[in-house]
């Protein structure tokens, strides 16, 4: 199971605000029915790998639906097969041993 | 005001978790007194450009003093100089035009 | 047309090489008969968004092939709709007016 | 010595071209007496990570000169600390096994 995070950003719209391209996004994930969680600096998804291209293109897209011409697109997954590592788990073990 | 988010990880350490080295960033983090958020794929800080490539190199070479020989560190920088945004704006500002 | 660049990442196998990672790219990627170039910090490979996904998957598990229990991979997506970008000319471009 | 990837991108500027911005990081980085390289998604320049990030926050910063009111910038950061590296090594050493 992996994680993925990402981030869509339209070029050349005309305006320093990209709020309504990042709800695009979620609209499209809550459709899915998938696991996911909006942070400030991007989104991150839970998924097999097939799956997470699949969403990233779907997300990369929806910036054009949205009329951008150009869109910049920045992925990061970690994907391990040595354990099954859920949305959340990695942040509490962290935050468990800080305490 | 610029938001940073930092991932960084260890390469041939011979073991498939790294939450010792996220556990030794967190604790930088907390004692600058910095605001910041962990997530599952990294942390979030706030600061200007100078602070954060501070906080970025510190980060960066908490992992060598872990014992780690080898270090990849990925940041991503949103800085609006039309607007004052802290952590937490920006997901709250999608999540309610989401209702 | 985009542009990818992508960096995969093998956590954990105790050694800090990873020479022999990239390679099993490569040969993926020469395979498939497609345009790309190999930089000190990732490939580059050029294609539209479904390819693209597509490829970013293949080289992302060629690094479990080789035996890696956990993988980090990033990947970056430049895509204009409004011209079509090859492999080079960006880079052609901005060389030119520096002269 | 490690080896930084960076790409500064200006939100909003209303054009979906963004070379200018490009050109203007090139001519810091000549300015400076640095190792470094453009390719089609980023720059390459090679330093230790204090230089690095003082490299970064200069070519974040330029962006904001030349009119851009949102920059986002992606940062990679490959540091070995059991080989000295310079650039163009590792691509080398790549090629060279694919022969």
């Amino acid at each position: 199971m992996a994680l993925m995070e990402i981030t869509v950003v339209p070029i050349g719209t005309g305006s320093t605000s990209v709020g309504e391209y990042v709800v695009a996004t979620q609209r499209i994930l809550k459709d899915m029915g998938l696991a996911y969680e909006l942070t400030d600096m991007g989104t991150e998804v839970e998924g097999d790998m097939e799956l997470l291209m699949d969403v990233a293109r779907q997300l990369h897209e929806s910036a054009f639906s949205k009329g951008a011409a150009r869109v910049y697109t920045v992925i990061k997954i970690d994907d391990r097969r040595d354990k099954v590592v859920h949305l959340g788990q990695k942040t509490g073990s962290v935050l468990e041993r800080l305490d």
